[in-house]
């Protein structure tokens, strides 16, 4: 009997864990281990995803909460984004103090029906209960004709994805040291999921894997590569990263590529494909990679090859 | 502006606000306001329900692991079996303390897929964060051919449980006082829900309206009245009482009535139907009153009438 506790363990092996434990059930076509699960609904594909963001941990006690209420649909809009699929439907479970006043509630209303409507997703139910501190479970439901998974990477892939990295990342940088930039800020408090694009993404039949930027894009390439049993060459010089990012960090001596490499919660697409994919598509995707054969991720930066640690943001392991 | 604390609002009155603010979106076929979402999906109906527990809220620091794991997946599987659906799918979204440890989740899964297995119900996904409290949120997907509401209810249906009403909240009362009571505290632990029973009531031309005992008889009762804007008379000696809440209660001179009609949790069955009905059925079904057109709510108790106050458990409101 293993005496080991969860900090010592970290979040990736314990659902690793789940995942053992829960054998696949009739009509589940993916199961724990994606972006979302894939189940079989009388015929139909029906994709379903939850994600709890906690006080303390995902957001701050100060969080305004219209901004919660967005971000909190945004991360389970993103899942269904990153399967190519389309969402439908929303329920909320909360945890809540009994300080909390009526405005508040109102407020994360309204945070979060701003990005609903973007997408026509309707909030049909949910919980709610007491507790000391915030909890915020969001579940979303959606439809999908052939879900693009993460397993799906073939060797000579090109890796792409939809927009900048580390920007969130960046923006809570500086809400942490109260330096005002709103441009980055707002990447990091309503992140905008890239809800079309994974549905356009989905269509093509020169896409092979995809996943969203939520761990940051060191670690999610990385779950790609497990899952297809592949590795990956990324080009530094060919990361897309904002203005105002390489601002932020000349200002204040910081390196964008850390950001860009493991910093989280951007909520971009990150795909393998033909590498053909971009001329279909009528947005653009950045091209920043290779997939390989042997299993290991690769940075090569100004001519120099180094190995990419599988850091990212893991829950129960101190990282930050 | 509102100042209200939801201390001072209470939970029912949060879900009615948040009710009128999701308005009706395409494919709910009833959204926020029952025990579960019935959706369409694809021409088919989907049945939706989350449910969050919470350490010091819905249990205590000391409960059993493999109890909750139990216990969360019940309380979802009740929503369902009282729309007369049958459960399919669940996710689960779990927060935890850093000092959790491994045999801890080992425990909790195995209660929990204890009560799955009985029901076919497969773990597909969910999420799992860091805390300082358990917190966990169990949501059930399944489906239903013609969903059993809360609305029903008509003037003249006779008003049935499936079965026992207190114990879980009297097992409840022997935890809290360390009293040994196995056959109560059970009822309370591992509550059994009437999956099977609610598709087979379902299947009846019979019922108008169903819900289950999670916040206690009179509350409950109290929310199909209210959605089907009618009143009910129940009499006190029709029921349902187990041997072992009355030993209890003569034991140490409490109210067997009070358990039954404002105790929680008992995840029976409370349906409004044609008198006929438990004829059709392969299993017992108690009939304990009658659905009145006068919105209002009688207990008749050794031939005298009362009105049975809408008192119940209710999250933000100190009633216990």
């Amino acid at each position: 009997m293993s005496e080991k506790k969860l900090k010592e363990i970290g979040e990736f092996k314990i659902i690793k864990k789940i995942r053992k434990m829960a054998k696949k059930g009739k009509g589940v076509e993916v199961g724990i281990g994606d972006d979302a699960a894939v189940l079989d609904f009388k015929g139909k594909k029906l994709l379903a995803t939850s994600d709890m963001l906690v006080e303390g941990v995902h957001f701050s006690s100060s969080a305004e909460p219209g901004d919660l209420g967005w971000k909190a649909l945004a991360v389970s809009l993103s899942d269904i984004a990153s399967m190519g699929g389309k969402p439908l439907f929303s329920l909320l479970s909360l945890s809540l103090p009994p300080y909390i006043e009526e405005e508040w509630i109102e407020q994360f209303l309204r945070g979060w029906k701003a990005l609903a409507e973007m997408f026509s997703v309707s909030l049909v139910g949910g919980d709610i209960s007491q507790a000391e501190k915030i909890a915020i479970d969001s579940i979303v439901l959606g439809e999908v004709e052939i879900p693009i998974l993460r397993r799906g990477a073939r060797v000579g892939d090109k890796i792409f994805i939809t927009g900048f990295v580390g920007d969130s990342a960046a923006g809570l940088w500086c809400l942490q040291r109260q330096i005002e930039f709103p441009s980055l800020t707002r990447k990091h408090l309503r992140p905008l999921p890239r809800v079309k694009e994974g549905q356009w993404i989905g269509k093509s039949k020169a896409v092979h894997s995809m996943i969203d930027i939520s761990d940051g894009l060191a670690g999610d390439l990385g779950h790609i590569c497990e899952e297809s049993e592949r590795g990956a060459v990324i080009f530094a010089e060919k990361l897309p990263l904002s203005s105002d990012l390489l601002s932020l960090c000349r200002a204040f001596s910081l390196s964008p590529l850390e950001f860009a490499l493991f910093g989280g919660e951007d909520y971009e697409l990150l795909l393998t494909a033909d590498a053909d994919i971009s001329k279909e598509l009528g947005f653009p995707l950045y091209e920043i990679g290779e997939v390989i054969e042997d299993k290991e991720m690769i940075l090569i930066e100004k001519g120099e090859k180094k190995r990419i640690e599988r850091r990212g943001f893991e829950h129960f392991k101190e990282i930050w």
